[in-house]
Parts: C-alpha cells; sequence; structure tokens
C-alpha cells in the first residue's frame, strides 16, 4: 500500500483531527437564566472560553506532532492503522470532558471533572507514544531518507508526553483551576517551544524539511 | 474519469467515516441528576462509553478494509459511486442506534435498542460486502496490476461479516448487553486479526503492498 | 491557480457534502415519552427515516454530479469560487428543513415544513445550475481535452433539475407525504437512471472517462 | 516538509472551515411554541438565517482568500503551523456568537450578541493578518516562482479587513441589526469585489494563475 494508505491515513486522521477541534464549540452553551444580562452570561462564561481555548490547542499541537511523525514514515502496515484508529478513538472523545470542565469548573464537581479531562489527555498522550513507538521500532516504518537524527530529535521531543500529564494530573488533586491553566499553557506555549527546539537538529538546517 | 472519481470516492467516504466516528461523541451526555457526585454519575455512563468505543472501532475497522478494497480499483464507475453512497447511508445511520444502545443498556428498552444496533451493523456489513462484489465481479473495476489472489484474500476476509452480524444479533435475543460486548470484541480482535491473517498471502509479501 | 484551486474546491465541497450529509442524522431523535415501549416508537419514526434517507441520497447524488463537472473543468476562478460557496451554503442548510420534515409528517405542520424542505431543494438545484452554466459558458472554464459533446450530455442530465423539484414543491400542496415519497425516488432512481443514460455518450465509450 | 506540510495545513484548515461552515445549521432551532403555525414561526426565523447566511459567507469568503496566500507559500514552518492552529481556533469559535445572534437579534440583549458575533469576527480578520504578515514578511515562506506584485495585491486586499470589522463593530452600538447586515453585504458584496479587483495585476493576467 505505501503511499496510499499513508495518503489516507492522513486524510482520515485529519479529518477527526479536524472536526474533534471543531465539534468542541457545540459544548458551549450560554445556560437558560430567565431575566440575566446576557453580557453578564457571556463574562461568567470563561471557564468554557478556557476549556474550548485549551482542548483547541491541545488537538492542533498534537495534529501538528502526528504530522511531523507522519512525514517520517514510508508506508503504514495494518497494525499501525488499528493503533491509529485507537489513538483518534481517545482524540475524538476530547468534546465530552471539554464540555464537562466548562460546566463545572468553578461549580460543584469541578475535581471529578478535571480527572476525567486530565485522563483523556493522558491516554492520548499515551496512545501517541505507542503509535510513534510502534514505527520507529528497529526504524521499521520509517523512510530510509530520514536520518536517525531526526527520529532521535522526534523521540525527544514528544516522549516525556505522558509524564508531563501525569504531573498536570496531579496538580488536579490540590488545584483543578490551575490544572487546566496548566495544560493550556502547556499547549499553548511549552510544547510548540519544545518542537521549536527540534530545529537546530542537523536534519531540519541541511534542507527544507524543517517539520 | 478514473483516478479522479476514485480519488473524490476516497475523499468523500474518509470524510463521512471520520465525521460519524467522531460525531459519536455528541451521544454521549451525563443525565442531569439534582445533587448526585459526578465522579459515580461518570462511572454508571459505562454503557455510554462501552457504546461509543464499539462503535467507534467499528466505523474504524471497515474503514480500514473499505480502503483495502478501494486500493484493488483501478476506476469507480457511477453504479459503485451510487452503491457507497447508500453504503455511507448506513455508516452514518450508526451514531443514532449508538446512542439508543448508551442510554438503554442495563434500563428499560434495552432488548430494542440493541437489536437496532445489530440491525443497522448488519445493513453496513451486507452494503460493504454488495460494494466489493459488484467491483470485483469479473474483475470488473479491478486494477490489472493487482493478482486475483489478492482479490481472493480480501473476499475470503470480508465476505462472513454478514453472517457475524446475524450472530451477534441471535445472541441480543438472549443477553443484549453480551452482543453489545461481542460487537466490541469482534472490532477489537477478531476482525484486526482477520485481516491480519491475510499478511501471509503472496502479493503482500513479494513487495510493499501490505495492505 | 488552475489545478491547485480545482482541488481546493474540490476538497472543501467534499467536506461540507460529507458533513452536511453525516450531520443528518443528529436531527432524528425519539421523542421523550414515559413508559412507551422503545420498539414501538422506533416503528412511528419513520417519517424520520424516510426525511434522513431522502436528504441523504439528495446529497449524494448531487455530490456525484458536482464531481462530474468539476472532472470537466481545467480550472477555477474566483466567481467560479463564490458560486460554489453559495451552492454550498444550501446544501449545508438541508439538515433544517430535513428535521421539520423528520418531525412534522404526519402531525401538524406537515404542509409547511415539507414547503420549507422543497424550495430548499430547489434552491439547490438553481444554484448547480448556476455553477454549470456559468463554467460551460463559451466554455470558458471547460477542458480542453472534454468534447463538447461531453459538456451537452451534462447539461442535458442536470438542466432539468430546478424544474423536477418545482413539480416536487407543486405537489406538496396537495400531499405532503407524497411529495416527500416522490422526493425519495427521484433520489433513489430516477435521477441515477438520468446520469446512466449518459453513458451512451462517445466521450464515455472511447476510453477510460466514465463518469 | 516543504509540500507535505502545506499539503496538510491545507487538508486540516479546509477541514475546519468546512465543519465550522457545515455546523451553523445546527444552531438554527425553532422554538417551541405551542400551538403556533409552523409557517409563522418559519418566517419569524428570519434573524436566524440571516446569522446563518453572514456566518456561511464569511467562513466562504475567508477561505477562498486562505487559499490565495497558501497558495504562494513554498513551505510552511512550525510557526506558521501555529499561527493557522489559532486562526482556526477563531474559526471554529464562529458558530457559538453565530447562534447569539440567531437567537437575540430583535430580542433582549441583541447589544451583547452582535458585540460578540463582530468581536469574534475581528478576531479572526487580526489572525489572518498576522498569519499572511508572517509568511509574506521578507518572503520567508512565498515562492520563488510568484512575483512581488502578486504579493503585494494580496496585501492590499486583505490588510484593510481588521479595519473593517472595527467599523462594524462601532456600527452594532448605534444599530445591531444594521451592523449583521452590514457584516452580510461586507460578505456578499464589498469582499469579493474587492478581490475581483485584484485581477488586474500582471502576474494574474500574464498566466493561469488568476486566483
Amino acid at each position: 500500500m505505501d503511499e496510499a494508505a499513508r495518503g489516507r491515513l492522513e486524510a482520515f486522521s485529519d479529518g477527526v483531527f479536524a472536526i474533534a477541534a471543531t465539534l468542541l464549540i457545540l459544548e458551549i452553551r450560554v445556560p437558560d437564566v430567565e431575566g440575566a444580562d446576557l453580557g453578564d452570561q457571556l463574562l461568567h462564561l470563561w471557564p468554557s472560553y478556557l476549556a474550548y481555548a485549551t482542548s483547541f490547542l491541545t488537538i492542533g499541537i498534537i495534529w501538528i506532532n502526528h504530522h511531523a511523525c507522519v512525514s517520517c514514515l514510508k508506508r503504514a502496515d495494518r497494525t499501525l492503522l488499528f493503533i491509529n484508529v485507537v489513538f483518534l478513538m481517545v482524540i475524538s472523545f476530547i468534546p465530552f470532558p471539554t464540555r464537562l470542565v466548562a460546566e463545572h469548573l468553578q461549580h460543584q464537581g469541578e475535581r471529578d471533572a478535571v480527572y476525567a479531562y486530565d485522563l483523556t489527555l493522558l491516554g492520548m498522550a499515551v496512545m501517541f507514544n505507542i503509535f510513534w513507538r510502534y514505527a520507529r521500532h528497529h526504524r521499521r516504518l520509517i523512510a530510509d531518507t530520514v536520518p536517525q537524527s531526526r527520529v532521535d530529535a522526534i523521540s525527544r521531543a514528544f516522549d516525556p508526553g505522558p509524564l508531563l500529564y501525569v504531573g498536570v494530573l496531579l496538580v488536579a488533586i490540590v488545584s483543578p483551576l490551575t490544572s487546566v491553566a496548566l495544560t493550556f499553557v502547556l499547549a499553548a506555549f511549552y510544547v510548540p517551544a519544545q518542537a521549536l527546539f527540534e530545529r537546530g537538529q542537523p536534519w531540519q538546517t541541511s534542507g527544507g524539511g524543517d517539520l
């Protein structure tokens, strides 16, 4: 299959990433409060905006990272496609705990909501690790043109993912709000920076391949 | 049309597969119970998670299988496009019975919900069979480069599909929960194994074409 | 832009077609009736299934037809892209009147629901006509390799579309249910047959281009 | 990455554009009024139709513009991908204020609803500016084959965007309805005309590149 399978893996994955990210907005609802001022209500919805932005950026970043991995592959086999389906199942689940956080943050049940959220993101990071570990094992599916230094750079950048989300989960025990804020910061600053760091790698600078 | 039509058949199909799979999450809802503990409520939602995972994996597997078939085609004709539209109509229907199962499993009406679910999956398997049978008939739409052994291997792997879902439907008469669990197991283990079995085929091992 | 613009026009259009078709299922809801038997409720939902199937098939057929037109283009210009956006705006509107029909057919307000539905499909047919008329005018955007006989065959097949939907709309004055059933029959039988008829055209039989 | 990254940037963006546009229809709901005539209710929903059409056309136009910019790129780097994710986060947010406008226009809270709507579109225009400014800076990511006159023409066409939406926002202070109507007119007439104006540019007329 080679190219064709890689192409459809990308097409299906891009579809799920794009849809999961876009569906998030359906979870933001203005509560039906009689007589309340709409402007006030919209300002009080800030936990929903935070949850939306955190999830959207996280999905966006993981999409970029997924792309970085897939661009190194020479082909996809059935096992990788299956791992990818399970990975996408977790991505596609994200709108559910996002709604929980949007509705419960700063209200009753916020700790459970954030646990569910952080566990989902942890599951996502773990599946992404399995995806990349399977592909890179003995360079099983890595294209010959991709230098090992490139593979290692990606591994260095992405392998700590699960650990980061374990940390975020532990923070939720103390403060659910801080945990969500930290996840947002992670998606908005740390993860992109991490990825940018990668740019100093030899393969990067020697040619057009800067992702 | 040839290539162009095959390409758009893939694009449209991938779109429907990806959207149907991703919409599933919209069907999981925390029931509005005053004063209940959110953590408890989330744990009690397990039938919803089971229904979600079963449907997502089933759609994912059928997507992989659809891709295996389409990769053998040299072109698509109007009849195949029309069969494909009806097939996608069934795929796209899956979120509806999935919600029925999510809401009714372990509650009143679970048997009817699972009947609706199993009938939908049976319809999907039947349409997929018609799709592949039409395409392979006298190698009508099969690319010349694809050996007959490959076509036969795919047929062996996919032809029993409808029978499996008839079995799952019969199980629902005795136990709706077992029927759903069996569908999950089918998607998670049996179907992928079935497909992997195919890897020993000559065409597979002789080149890059391992899907 | 040429190829690139044609490619993205296809990608965006396929996306909207696929999403509009797949969103239809969200409009089918089991009404919340206390104590009612789920099986009975599911059987009584038949107007919803009819509306779902009619809209899905109609969108599927128009997707195939859209593809037939686009495959004749050598390029897309801004005006065509803009016409296409308005066309897609109507396609994307279809789930709304579909829900109206699903909820009101055989109930109060069914005539207004079917009027809204038929007017939407008429709008779709009109926009599709404008799309194709603009593209084919003096072969403005038609690829040189496409014979005029092919262009004419497509025009003969698609030009009557608006008239058909005016007919369907007139039928709704007498019987809303018949009007919806007729729309279903149109999508399931007449339109595909119409398109198949086209296969006898010279360009079709002389090469691989049978769409 | 080059081509591959540009390709997936397009695929992911097209996905989000298409989904955000298509989800808009889910926000139009017939209010549950006992005994009211459905036809009357549908006519009274005109603010919803206006909001739907305005948002759909705006997303469609920005999609065309985004495509015009991306077609000038020789490659995409990580920073551009990240800017693009934030841009898409705003696009994907549009259904939320669209629903606010649909529900509140001509009712209580309409001013706040339109503020939220206009601020979202302003955010979209600002992010689109940042996207294009980053890409064109010292021709960082511009393909060598694209003449500077083409880059400048696009900049002239798109740079005033944020200012236009500031204007629309100011109008909302006086009349929310006029503000929405103006946004509709902008999407339906001014922006396309603006873009068409661009056609007189040298690069345009000298070859196939008329987008």
